[in-house]
């Protein structure tokens, strides 16, 4: 959509801008209505519908959307937020400076649902659900039910699936419309609906209502209170976000930064640098005891100037070792294909990959330097040996570290390359010395 | 759902295992099956309907699945698969081994779409697409649309969209049924769909389609060919599978593992071990090279051994600030948050949360080497300085590669970690002894 036409249009033909902007996409309006400025916004504003502005919001990045329901009087802020369907309301909200937060609130009708969505925690089932969705009742019959769902399509986030409650509001079942529609017309909702649905309590982690629709392969999830009352729904193009969101935390953790999901090039400077220091400076003052090892060995690398060498290769393989098999162990665990109690199958497996590799790695190197760099055979042999005990120790810590740290509520993401290379690099070292002073014969 | 009741209703009360299936949910009944031997698995087989051992199947393991498809007559093996919704089906088909899946699709009526379907490629979105959608012509009124949408939509997988084609299959507009049930029954369709819906060609890569999804938050996305025919749709609910294949991808290239998607527990060790042992050969090769800069200043080292101790924490300092770097990097453009034309702003940011966080790395450094360690003040100017320099080369060598990768259509993720400790340890290592050759002022 390109801003020069807008300016022109704006100028010479302005009704024409209306149509325009409500046949856009609303992500493609969103940026090129990002690029005008305040007093440019103001005079397209009254072409765009609210219901398409409230699309176009949640498009937008924090500094836009607060530039744009900032600038706006209060009732268009209100009625742009209550145009969206209201998981999506709310999150906005969530979102938005405290002030102008506070200042839609005041405006919000007293029994609006917002209200109590905004209780819950942002990265709950609560927080993700919305509460349009269609309910019937057992005792009606599917013609009953149809008439209803005909006549309030229109208000639910998703008609795939009906949900089933009795007159206290419990959930009972669920029916998809494909089952509905087939059903005979006199037949009782009761005796053609699902019972014991898949359902989360409204205070359960996103990342296990992420799981719940891996599991189950789910369209959309019911929400219920602890007695069973039906909340509200989640759907799956909410899920889309919450995985690409924990995917980048764990990602984040993987790498010994401070998660956050702010944008690469939205957050601050300062926000980056806070990210990335802690971590930093924990693993840095954790290597200084590494270098003790080195000193502790003063004399025997100055006897053995040549084994010096081989320490970055040591430490790295090492390292890489064990985020290899770290990494493959919290993937695992967040996805859920390994199991706390697969422990003893994980260091099992570790254990024989782990001596395959290192055997394979070791083989080269022993060639390598014996053939191609001409060094005694001693220092051929100590170098190959601590690189096979070392990758299967790396292997086996790499593995384990993750496991512990869900076993006491840790996130197993902090045990990933950076923690591990930290902790494998002292073994790597001791390791060497360890087998270079009994190997080498010394005086 | 416990095995030994399965067991005794077999033996005393077979009939009621119907039911007890019929209302079991997919993931459990699949659990339960995937314990029992073949012999009793042949024995419940008849209690469970195709459509649910459909489910069931998808549910499964590879092993699992091969198991119970195998065992059954090749007509149950078909009617299961037909069961299936077909983009389902073709993953199940090409999952199978060679010679099952050839005994199937030799008994596939020759119209089957499955056919079709099989041609794409797996990881493209004619491989995620399902042919099961409505159609309805732009000519056609309200009432008439939704009289055919209420006749087919149990054949549809999702009827939450509704795609209006012309005579000749182009896809020429979309209208949600919510905005179907509001219009005037006698208003044409044509009037008021949407026309340019978002689209994709059949042979689009699957992460470019999740990342539509993300962007224009859908529900389903139509698929054409190159003439703009409508081929088929895909939706959400695969699109989350897609996110997280497409992580667990990224997370493993990363750690410097040869991406798969087979689950860690089901994947053999030889599988395992060659996942790993290509990139550990080459890094392992490559940080030998390191070790021959130790060589080089080895007189240096001789004579201020104390400098040793701090190799190991220079060395992991800038691997890790240069992963961190990679990663946010390598994430972002993941996303889409990051484009390559914002190179020149992602070394900007660098340059600035490289300098705020080295500076503070080396201040504590400095006051602990000086006060605590009680090391000379050369020393500890020479590893803080080294520190400054070494972070900010590595925060630019992390952000930039994965750019540079993607820029010559690498895949950015190997530029992540691993791949970028190796090359900055070796910085890390020349800045070191340069800066202790400069400032220790030797003979």
């Amino acid at each position: 959509m390109p801003k020069e036409l807008i300016r022109q249009l704006l100028l010479e033909n302005p009704s024409q801008l209306d149509s325009l902007f409500a046949d856009a996409m609303p992500a493609d309006l969103a940026d090129a209505l990002a690029s005008f400025s305040d007093e440019e916004l103001m005079q397209l504003l009254p072409h765009i519908s609210p219901e398409m502005l409230a699309i176009v919001v949640q498009e937008f990045d924090e500094f836009q959307a607060n530039r744009l329901l900032s600038m706006v009087p209060t009732e268009l802020a209100l009625e742009i937020i209550e145009a969206m369907s209201d998981d999506d309301a709310v999150d906005m909200l969530r979102w938005l400076p405290a002030e102008l937060k506070e200042r839609i609130l005041s405006a919000l009708p007293s029994d609006s649902p917002l209200r109590n969505l905004l209780a819950y925690e942002e990265e709950s089932s609560g927080g993700l659900m919305t509460t349009e969705y269609l309910t019937v009742r057992p005792e009606w019959t599917v013609e009953q039910a149809l008439q209803v769902i005909r006549a309030e399509a229109e208000k639910a986030e998703t008609i795939y699936y009906t949900y089933v409650t009795n007159r206290s509001g419990r959930l009972v079942g669920v029916l998809s419309l494909r089952e509905l529609v087939l059903a005979p017309p006199s037949a009782q909702i009761a005796s053609i609906m699902r019972t014991n649905p898949v359902q989360v309590t409204d205070t359960e982690d996103q990342e296990q209502v992420a799981a719940l629709f891996r599991r189950y392969d789910l369209m959309a999830l019911p929400v219920v209170d602890e007695n069973g009352i039906l909340k509200g729904i989640v759907t799956s193009d909410d899920i889309i976000d919450v995985v690409d969101e924990e995917a980048t935390e764990d990602i984040q953790r993987m790498a010994a930064l401070q998660p956050s999901d702010t944008p690469y090039l939205s957050a601050s400077i300062f926000k980056l640098a806070r990210q990335r220091f802690g971590w930093l400076l924990v693993l840095m003052i954790s290597a200084l005891f590494t270098g003790r090892i080195m000193l502790r060995y003063e004399e025997l690398l100055a006897q053995v100037v040549i084994l010096a060498v081989f320490i970055p290769m040591l430490m790295d393989t090492a390292g890489n070792a064990g985020s290899q098999a770290s990494t493959l162990v919290i993937r695992g665990l967040a996805l859920g294909d390994i199991q706390l109690r697969d422990w003893w199958r994980v260091v099992l497996r570790e254990l024989a990959v782990s001596s395959l590799v290192s055997l394979g790695l070791a083989s080269v190197n022993f060639l390598r330097i014996l053939l191609l760099e001409k060094y005694p055979l001693e220092v051929a042999l100590v170098v190959s040996l601590t690189l096979v005990v070392t990758v299967v120790l790396a292997k086996l810590v790499g593995s384990t570290l993750p496991i512990l740290a869900q076993l006491v509520h840790l996130d197993p993401a902090i045990m990933a390359g950076p923690m591990i290379t930290t902790i494998v690099d002292a073994l790597a070292l001791i390791t060497y010395f360890k087998i270079g002073e009994l190997l080498l014969d010394l005086a």
